[in-house]
Formats: C-alpha cells, sequence, structure tokens
C-alpha cells in the first residue's frame, strides 16, 4: 500500500506546538480585551443546516464557497462559513430569556471553499464580538474602542491601521436618490464597489458601464468613489441623516484618542444582512492590502428565526489576516514555551528525577522529565528545540548533596540550587 | 417564508455563556495539569482525508459513522471522528526534526454520526495526551498519573473511578494459544468482548457461540470473562511477559499513592491500532456506565505515513463524559462570570460611567457599563442573570462626591468607596 500524505488537507494549517504557542499568544489578547468589556464568551457547533445561511450571507457565498454536503440522515448542511448567522440563531432561541445589552463573543473556525491565496485560506479562526439590544451609537462605538485596546494589547500603534467607517443606509440613499438606481442595478454597483480594490479602477469601470451605460450616472459614482472627505461628497449627501451620525461617532473616539477613522464612502462589506453603519479595519501597509477586521450593525438578522427584532453590531477578526500584519509590524517575538523546565536525570535516577518534578508542580511549576534515556546532549538539544529557557540536571552526587544545576538556557547562565531555592527562583520570574 | 429553526443541528450543542463557562473550566484544569507535565498544544484541519480512517480506525467508524463527503475538488474527506491519526500524520510529517520524549495535547472537536443518547452526543471535545519516543512503560505510568492529577483538581476521590487496564499484547497470546481462535475469530471475539458491557451477558454469550461453535472454547471464555485478578487467570496465561509488566506498573502506582487500578482482561478498546497495554477509566457510579477516558500504546500507527516506527502512548477524554462524572459527584458548582463588574449609569452619565471603566480595566478589572438604557432594576437583574458579582451604581451625585455605591449581589451587601478603594477591593479578591 502507498504511503499516507504527511500533509494537512489543502488550504488548511497544522499548528505543531511552536505554530500553536503564537496562536494561543494572538487568542490570548484577543479574550483579555473582550472580557475587560464583560463580554461572555459563547460556542456553538461547526455543522449548521444550510439554510441558515441561504437567507442573508449572499449567493455566491453558499453555492460556491461552503462546505455543503448532505448527512447520512439526508439533512442538508454546512460546515460554518461564518459565525453571524449562528450568533442570530442562537439569541433568537432566547429571545425573551436573554438580559441586554447582551456581550458575546466567540473564537470559532470558519470554512470556505476558495483557491488559497495569500492572507486568505480555506480555514480561519476568527474572533467574533457581537452586543445585542443597543440602538444607539454606543455599540458601534464600544466596538470601535475595543478594536483600539487590542491592536494597543499587541503592541501596535495607531499609525500601523486605519478604521474605515461608512453606513448602509447612506449606501442605499445614495444608490436610489442620487445614482437614481434601481433595486437590481443598486445590488450590483454594491457588489462591484466592494471588489474594486480587488480588481482596479479599469475593470470596475467597465464593470459599471455594463450595469447602468449612462455616462452621467457613471460620472457621479466617479465623483463618490473620489471623495476623500465629507466635504467632498455631493450637495444632497451631505445633509443625510447618516453622514451626521458618523460625524458624531469620530468626534466621541478623537476625545477618546482614537485618530486613525476614515469615513469611506466606497465601503460596503460583501454580505447582505448589515443595515447602517459598518467599518473595515486596514493595515496601513499596502503590502497587506486585504481588509483585517470587518463588522457592523445588523439589526434585521434574528427575524428571520421568527422572533422580534433585535438592534445589534458585531465585528469578525480573522486570525490569518492579524498574524500578517503583527509579523508585517514586527510585533510576534519568539513566544516562550509553556513548560518552565525541562529535567534531565543523569544515570538511574528517574524516579528520584520524577519525585522531584512532583514537588515542583506542586508549586505551579510546569515540569518535563526526559524519560528518553537519551545521552545528556541531545536532552539538552530537545529542551532548547522546544523553547524551554531553563534545564535542571539530577544525578547520584546532587542526590547526595541536595543540591542541582540549573541551566538557563537563555543568558546561558548555571547556577547551584536546592530544591527551596529552585521553587523561588521560578516563583519570583 | 417560514421560520428558521433556532435548534442546534441534531446530537450537537449550543454553548450558551453559562454552559460555556463550564465548559472553560473543565478545558482549564485539563490544560494546566497536562501543562505541569511539559505537555505542549498542537492543532490541526477538522477536515481530514478520508484515507487516513480508513487503514486503522476500524471499519465501522469509517463506513457508517462518520461525517464524510466530497469536496468541490472531489476530494473524498471526513470531519475528523477522533484525533490519533491526525496527531499521527503531524508527528511523521516531522519524523526526523522532532525532539523526544515529544509531549503532545490537543483539545479538538470530533464529530461522529451517531444516534445522540445519554452521555453520547454526534459531537464532542477530546483532550488528547500523546507522549512520543518512549518505549518503556514510564509512558505509561505518566498517563495515568497525569489522569490522577487531573481527576484531583476536579476535586474527584480515587473512591469515585476506577482504572482498568489490560495489554493488547495479552490479549494477542489468549486467542491465539488459551482460545486456539484464528485471526478472523479472534479479530470478532475482541470487537465482541469489547461490546460486552453494552449488550450484556445473554447476548453476549449467544454471539460467541455463532463465532466459535465449541464449548471448550465457550467454558474458557466464560473463565476468561470471569476472572477478577491475576490469580484467577488459568495457569499457561499467568506466565505471560505481559501479566509481569502490568503488575509492575500497579507496584510503582501504588508507590505514588495511585490505588485504584485494576487489571481487565476483557478490556479491549474498540480502535485496531493499539498494540500493548490498553486502559479505560469508569466511574464507580453505575449511573454512568460509560467508559471516561481510554487510551495505550499504538506504536505501529506513523508507519502508515512511510516513516520508521516510534513508540506512543496516548488517551483521548471527552467532555460530555467527564461532565456527567462531575455532576454525578456534585462536583460542578456554579461558576462566577469572567465579568468582575456591572456598572449602573443612573440619568445621563453613561460618558462618566466609561470613563471609570476605562480606570478599573486599566487595572485588569473586567467591567460592563450597560448601555441599555433601561430601569435600574432590569439593570441589576441583567447582572445577576449573567452570575456578575457586583454592580457599581454611578449617578450625578456620586460623581459630585467621587464616591459610589459598590454592591455585592452574592452577600447582598453594599459600601461607598472611592476609585481607589474600588480597585482595591478587586485586586485584594
Amino acid at each position: 500500500m502507498a504511503n499516507l500524505s504527511t500533509q494537512p488537507y489543502k488550504g488548511a494549517r497544522d499548528f505543531y506546538p511552536e505554530d500553536k504557542r503564537v496562536q494561543d499568544y494572538m487568542f490570548g489578547v484577543w479574550r483579555k480585551v473582550v472580557e475587560s468589556y464583560g463580554y461572555e464568551e459563547y460556542a456553538a457547533p461547526i455543522i449548521e443546516p444550510t439554510e441558515i445561511y441561504a437567507a442573508k450571507s449572499g449567493e455566491e457565498l453558499v453555492n460556491e464557497q461552503t462546505y455543503r454536503f448532505e448527512d447520512r440522515g439526508g439533512r442538508d448542511v454546512t460546515i460554518r462559513p461564518e459565525m453571524t448567522p449562528t450568533v442570530s440563531r442562537m439569541i433568537a432561541g432566547r429571545r425573551q430569556e436573554t438580559a441586554y445589552p447582551a456581550r458575546w463573543y466567540s473564537i470559532p473556525n470558519l470554512w470556505r471553499y476558495e483557491r488559497p491565496q495569500q492572507g486568505r485560506l480555506r480555514e480561519h479562526w476568527q474572533l467574533n464580538v457581537d452586543i445585542f439590544g443597543v440602538s444607539t451609537i454606543d455599540a458601534e462605538l464600544e466596538m470601535l474602542q475595543i478594536v483600539t485596546d487590542i491592536m494597543a494589547g499587541f503592541g501596535a500603534a495607531q499609525e500601523d491601521y486605519k478604521i474605515h467607517v461608512n453606513s448602509r443606509k447612506l449606501v442605499v440613499a445614495i444608490m436610489a436618490e442620487y445614482l437614481q438606481l434601481d433595486a437590481t442595478q443598486s445590488h450590483k454597483v454594491t457588489k462591484l464597489l466592494d471588489k474594486r480594490q480587488k480588481i482596479g479602477e479599469e475593470a470596475f469601470y467597465s464593470e459599471a458601464e455594463q450595469i447602468v451605460n449612462d455616462s452621467e450616472t457613471i460620472d457621479r459614482l466617479r465623483t463618490l468613489v473620489e471623495a476623500k472627505s465629507f466635504a467632498d461628497l455631493p450637495e444632497g449627501i451631505q445633509d443625510n441623516e447618516s453622514i451626521k451620525t458618523i460625524q458624531a461617532m469620530f468626534t466621541y473616539l478623537k476625545d477618546n484618542n482614537i485618530n486613525n477613522v476614515k469615513f469611506d464612502v466606497t465601503l460596503m462589506r460583501g454580505l447582505d444582512y448589515y443595515t447602517d453603519i459598518v467599518f473595515e479595519v486596514y493595515d496601513t501597509d499596502p503590502a497587506n492590502s486585504r481588509s483585517m477586521l470587518a463588522g457592523g450593525r445588523y439589526d434585521g438578522l434574528v427575524e428571520l428565526f421568527g422572533v422580534e427584532p433585535l438592534p445589534v453590531v458585531g465585528f469578525g477578526w480573522g486570525d490569518v489576516t492579524l498574524e500578517a500584519f503583527l509579523r508585517g509590524h514586527d510585533l510576534l517575538s519568539e513566544i516562550e514555551s509553556e513548560t518552565d523546565l525541562h529535567i534531565i536525570p543523569i544515570g538511574s535516577v528517574l524516579r528520584e528525577s520524577q519525585g522531584i518534578a512532583k514537588l515542583l508542580r506542586q508549586e505551579g511549576i510546569n515540569v518535563a522529565v526526559d524519560i528518553s534515556g537519551r545521552k545528556t546532549d541531545k536532552q539538552i538539544k530537545a529542551a532548547l528545540s522546544k523553547s524551554v529557557r531553563y534545564v535542571l540536571f539530577v544525578g547520584d552526587s546532587d542526590l547526595d548533596k541536595e543540591r542541582f544545576n540549573l541551566k538557563d538556557l537563555k543568558d546561558e547562565t548555571e547556577q547551584e540550587l536546592s530544591i527551596p531555592e529552585i521553587i523561588a527562583h521560578f516563583k519570583s520570574a
């Protein structure tokens, strides 16, 4: 029989311990910040009935990009490509019992069938943060403050990234009143604007002409796309209520020292369920051009599950784009192992070494005992390759005098210590 | 359009925040103990090529119980039903570069298509712990010590559970030498023994008769099944090398105050890849009869991936059976929220309340600000329903005097404190 491949499934990742350490670090900062705002973690099955995506996630996603199959009982199911329909299903299931504002977060694994490319794999993990039951912009503002605190938690400066903000309500008004498009054209132009960055200016206008076929409308579209600030917008639009909302948000954010927000009338978001404010965050380094996180208000989604509407604002932040951002800005240094100490028994002292390990574990120190029986230098190499900082040598004479050599593999220093001194060393570290 | 269902996919679970807190507590104890032994976390995609299960996981599992489908590129893939083939694939992929002993753990989500029943769902989470590169019983002993430490970490007494131990090598010898079965019969009797507890004595012997159809062999089988200790085993078997190995293990475990191990010659393990020592852990409460965790030595599995064999011992421990065990022994009390404090603004003081929250967060306190604008009593109820212990009232007069009422919802006490005093309160807690 031919050998099986050791590679993971195409477009998906194995996390060896050194990779998992990086992921755990990223998840740890995410968790710490969102929990500091009172968000509670939830989770749900990775398989959902396909119908929950059919309604609002957009046709392309459901028909071309999902892991969709029939289970052994004939049910049409999908491995979740995004978390929003799931969290909407859950909150709808407890629409009455839930205490609002409900602040929920999750870090689900999500799958999309796509050609794997830079910054975009078939699976990723995504921080999902949602606040339910708040209809004022306090909800959006809290989201953007969380984003800012997470970025600061990773050591990023505000110059390293930019928050783009727009409003779906404004987009609807622009499409109908300023561009005078019908519903079908409006939907197409929205989708086209959404992929503008990806396809480039030329393809954008050429596709736009196919949709509207009217040079005055194309000129108006050009005015929009080229608007850099509120002042560049055509008159009628400037008075729109949504513009005032966004301006109020910007004032509050500036008061809270958040200065990297930008109004972007071309920001659309690919998903169909957004109803008002939408936002995305971009790396300011053009080498990492994909949006890192995206979110907005989607007040209508729970209604699909037969309950009363509920105001909701949320965002999703993927681990692949985050890691690219952190590496690009040199914010990921080597992360030490969770293992504090690697004990190297010299001679037939395995049982005694395990006894020492037991004592140290009781003090909260994470200790691996090398039970490979290999040579000492190989055992030191093993500790090094696992990024464990300290090794402790245990031999017969050490046991006799009850003092042991503790070697710091990072600083390359060594000291002879008693067990209580070893415990004190790690407790103070 | 008909409303969508708010229920999760059949046989799978939603984790609302109060459920997730319980899961996080269980995962936390698992992690803490295995990391104290120097185990490093890894992870892998939930989708694997089906072929990695076909070889060794047993036909029933692959053909009847998997979530198997064809992806959009025509690949035969399976949502993982167990982690062992995956971790074998990964270690095989770095057979040479890995430093041994490699101690790896993971808490993957696993899926099996089965009729959901008590203690057994279609999906569960499972702690997987494996040590690679150790051919001595030190590996098995470490596993059983980890199990014991985890149980102690949950507050369980050794009387609450029992560790059953057997050896696959011994089983092979018994089948061939004592029962004198051929390979096919031997395989069938092994599978039958594995499900004996489930189907009951009568069905067991009736199926056994169909396999061997020879009353002397059935009598011998009965002698085996009824053996309660080494001494009850038929002579020839008592001298088997595996018996000595198990006895040596038991001596070491007793020396380490582990007294709830039991030799069980009928313990088989359903999976085909085990090569020597196998073990399972059972609740001593017969109401929870399903095995809670299971593992053993499976030295051959990496060879499927075309690399040199490697000694491996590992186990898997599911969250569903663990939770049943903890609830059965009253070891799961209510777990408090990660949110330390819920701030209730009284009047138009939202911005000021947010300012206070910001100060407290900088001190590591997790603070939710109620931005619902609802009545005070509703806001208190919201905090209670989220199991948040403390609420802080912020009103105009409080802001003037810079002192605020901190209410302990658990003890139903209240005190007026300044911000520095509030910080000190949470830091000392």
